[in-house]
């Protein structure tokens, strides 16, 4: 990227260049994985020349480092409405939507990598830290206001977030708000229960 | 394959050919997905000449969906002891060691296939439709035994393995039998709890 401020302002063509590589990075780890693209396809894909490529991201890994950190940044919040069943069933259904992005399908690519690539693990570790933080204080407050008992906020995420990824990414029928519903209420209501049978 | 009889016979030379190349398929297809590997590298691998792989298998889907359906077949099936709980549990831990193994983690790529491939599409649908069914008749013996009230099995089986999935293919720890129990009791209280507030 230039080393000049004004090449960096948001729409600046630097900044615009920069995202359009960086979608198609994503795009082609989606299709093809992380280490299944190469940079000629970046390049025709977002519509820039070459060397725009490699001059910005010499480090093929860093490249898609930058790709998967460009997505994430949407996708770590929870909100807290005061209702936590709701708050949960939006955040399936943002974690569905996203995972059916060519986004989402990179990160996921990269979640299963198994060449050592030290960048990109070290990106999606921050990215999957990022998101149980967010999970963790909306647990917090949920358990603050008596709405549920201790729990481990990581094995709670799992709970929620392990079906929906596999009803999507199975891909056999559309995840839909109601799918999002059950698994929450099937979920909380085990987790309550198993918290007062091993108080009793 | 050769079209004797003798040629078929488990032990024989062909059979050991077609396993070794079935298992050489199945652990490049783990590492570089349904698409990234060539014949040349299967026929490297399995220890054969690259025309025993091509004249057995000219068509690169069908020598796919063979390689998954010989690891499926151990992997289909739910014991009955009696016992709900140690059953469910029994099979997380198949299913988290099967995820771990080269086929395992090859039947998961094929899984998460973007690109058309009707051969493996096809075997891929075969080898869920038949974890399904043994979880079906699992989970019905179970209801008529008044151990679980009656639920969607498919439901079922995504709530307990989702997780699963998620802890092994994310791979930051390692996936235990406490990891699996835990699963499974607060699916089975999630299921009992919610049923009985749609029947009160």
């Amino acid at each position: 990227m230039g080393d000049g401020t004004a090449d960096r302002r948001p729409g600046g063509r630097n900044a615009r260049v920069r995202n359009q590589i960086l979608s198609a990075t994503a795009e082609l780890v989606a299709r093809h994985g992380v280490t299944g693209f190469r940079y000629e396809e970046v390049a025709e894909l977002a519509g820039v020349h070459r060397t725009s490529v490699y001059r910005n991201w010499p480090d093929r890994e860093k490249l898609v480092a930058a790709a998967l950190l460009q997505y994430a940044e949407d996708l770590a919040s929870i909100a807290d409405t005061g209702d936590l069943r709701k708050d949960l069933v939006d955040y399936l259904v943002r974690i569905a939507t996203g995972l059916q992005t060519p986004f989402g399908r990179a990160l996921e690519s990269a979640m299963q990598l198994t060449d050592d690539s030290p960048a990109v693990r070290q990106t999606v570790a921050l990215i999957l830290e990022e998101r149980g933080a967010a999970l963790r204080r909306r647990v917090a407050t949920a358990v603050d206001r008596g709405e549920l008992p201790k729990v481990d906020s990581v094995f709670l995420g799992e709970m929620l977030a392990g079906p929906t990824r596999l009803v999507v990414n199975r891909g056999g029928r559309t995840f839909t708000r109601a799918d999002a519903e059950r698994i929450v209420d099937v979920v909380l209501a085990g987790i309550r229960a198993t918290a007062s049978e091993r108080e009793n």
